[in-house]
């Protein structure tokens, strides 16, 4: 799998049985002391306090040797972060405000019940042909009611055909309604297609999308942050919302009543600094009053858009900032390309780089004074410059890559 | 007719046959020179140069007085500025455009082929019940495509229908379609509607709404530029689409092609600083495409609203600033009046009155100098301060209003 050890493979399964999805403090553990120290942890029960103990009473019944054997009877395989085909692009602007978060958790300012739904998943479960590291480099998600109209679903089918037609990998949830018509109208033409879900890959739900579940995996990909037989309750709904807005470079609401789950998208999306957008409708659609808010909205402005130009016109600068993703090898390369990979950087990501000292480990906060760059804006830049193989992290902070050690993480 | 002298109405009347509407050296004459020695020039034909040939070539034929019998017999009447019945308020933002203009024009900056459509009207024909001074007060605009969809008409009758309910007046321009569909949504009610006509009002235009006509005549109110028997020629729908935009607190476009006039008259709301509102509808409907070009502009983006709630809220601020004209004898009031018309000022006009000497005339660009307002700030606030009584103008341009010759022009 990828170059990845059995024992980080079974750590990152194990915790993602018995971690919930979007767990900032497990999150910031795993990230700090790596996911085999963090499982040897909770399985030995020696992590205390609150923000463990649900975890760690999980722990007990954990069989990740089993999980991975379900998952290869099924055609699953589960991705983890240390391996190539890990999105690392599309989980970029998660991690940034996983950061950001993180910090706030450590200086005691978090909330019990803001458990942030914005962090990357531990590891993902797949089924399917697309590898996901391509996927979120030229895609779309298309989000909607499940309870849609025969406009919404039109609208669904025809923008997600148009758009597998022109290369992008059309992004959604599986369920009824807006999901189900734009699976179908990628699949239609022959297009690819990648459905998120809430629950184990090993069932499809809704259970009547079991056989457009089996079509995308045949030509696309399924993907779920949740191990083969969980049940897709309903937090795992909302914080699957996230992955489906992180997986697409751009977020189209194409149909949505004033309450629908499909807004909950759309705010991920804005959050991320993605593209959002929405399909305006008859005012008198109940299905359309929740684009009309969101293309209103002050806070979280969606553009309105009306045909699949005007999607990739929106998304185009965006899909197009990533040509490849970089491969992770990129350190060991010479100084021209060093020089090359300096040059694309924005004018921000080179203030930051800039400051760094020409040996030693350093934070977030020492680079801000340094650079004279609102601490924010440095955390939110970091993690580009890792992808871009220009720095490297650890639980010590961040420090220019070496050529000779290339852009490993510390185990 | 108001006080308004029989030598001034006859003038008006005059202009009104002889000018072109939004004639931009035309209506500069008549401001500076009056409408008496302006009609008196132009019989004499003493105006040479290219602006005034046409106008003048007309004056042969022109018999105001057969003009007026004839407005007479059709329940027509002449309202002119220097009428009680004069919406001043609707035009200011008409005349600030127009001062801006006519500066140009001085200035040999002006266009043969941009004579300027945002002039105030030189005289408006009215037929109808209302009084016209109390429109533009607590009225919204509804405008949209000729060519228009069921759904298109059902919101534009739904939406008149509520916001005469409301009280406000709801003003179109009587074309098929959208136009008729809000002034019978407003009758449909009991409420009132405006009618701008392209054409003189002795005849309905188009033909076949000749019985509509007749009922907003009843209850609510004609208007034309144009004297009687007129075409409604073609630069005669864009000049009237000015007047409408100028009668609505706010114009909502409910459905327009891409190339509808209807995008002419939302330009012209939002060049005046009035809130331009666009209905959403399918994105499959062409005669929708308009409004959400509007609502997605960058230059003159329109609010999407999707009730007359919406509608209300935008045009709200707007209609309940000024909750009533200032009568034009507020100048003969005494001096705690006078202070409480100041304390009313928003700031920039407060700035601009203090830059007034206490004697003499003086011009925008001295009170640029002297306040530290943008001269085309300046231009825009004096027509506010005119119509409150505290200054007044002349050819020799503007000093503070006198007690002893109250607000009247110079003769």
């Amino acid at each position: 799998m990828g170059g990845v050890s059995d024992e980080v493979l079974l750590a990152r399964a194990f915790l993602s049985r018995v971690g919930e999805p979007a767990d900032v403090p497990l999150w910031r553990m795993v990230r700090d002391d790596g996911p085999v120290a963090t499982a040897a942890a909770l399985r030995a029960g020696t992590l205390r306090g609150p923000d463990f103990a649900a975890t760690t009473a999980r722990a007990v019944d954990a069989d990740p040797e089993a999980d991975l054997e379900a998952a290869q009877r099924h055609g699953m395989r589960l991705v983890v972060p240390e391996a190539d085909e890990w999105p690392h692009f599309a989980f970029a602007a998660l991690e940034a405000c996983g950061l950001r978060r993180a910090a706030a958790w450590s200086r005691g300012l978090r909330k019990r019940h803001d458990r942030g739904e914005l962090v990357p998943p531990l590891a993902l479960w797949v089924r399917g042909v697309l590898d996901l590291a391509t996927v979120g480099v030229r895609s779309v998600a298309l989000v909607g009611a499940r309870a849609a109209s025969e406009y919404g679903e039109w609208v669904a089918r025809d923008f997600a055909a148009r758009l597998a037609e022109k290369g992008f990998v059309v992004v959604s949830g599986g369920a009824h309604g807006i999901d189900t018509a734009a699976h179908r109208g990628a699949l239609a033409v022959g297009g690819e297609t990648l459905l998120v879900s809430a629950g184990g890959l090993d069932r499809a739900y809704p259970p009547g999308n079991a056989s457009l579940f089996d079509r995308v995996a045949e030509t696309g990909l399924l993907v779920s942050e949740s191990p083969p037989g969980a049940d897709p309750r309903r937090h795992r709904f909302l914080t699957r919302n996230r992955i489906i807005a992180a997986l697409g470079t751009g977020t189209v609401v194409v149909e949505a009543s004033e309450r629908s789950g499909a807004l909950n998208t759309a705010i991920h999306c804005a959050r991320l600094g993605r593209p959002l957008m929405a399909v305006p409708g008859p005012i008198g659609s109940r299905q359309s009053a929740g684009c009309h808010r969101l293309i209103r909205s002050e806070t979280d402005p969606a553009r309105l858009v009306t045909s699949v130009a005007d999607v990739i016109e929106l998304v185009g600068s965006a899909a197009d900032l990533p040509a490849a993703p970089p491969a992770r090898t990129d350190a060991l390369a010479g100084a021209a390309d060093r020089t090359q990979r300096l040059d694309g950087l924005e004018s921000t990501a080179r203030r930051v780089f800039d400051a760094f000292p020409a040996r030693g480990w350093v934070g977030p906060d020492r680079l801000a004074v340094a650079s004279g760059i609102a601490p924010l804006a440095v955390i939110r830049t970091l993690p580009m410059l890792e992808l871009a193989g220009l720095v490297q992290s650890s639980a010590a902070g961040y420090r220019i890559a070496r050529r000779s050690d290339g852009h490993q993480r510390p185990p």
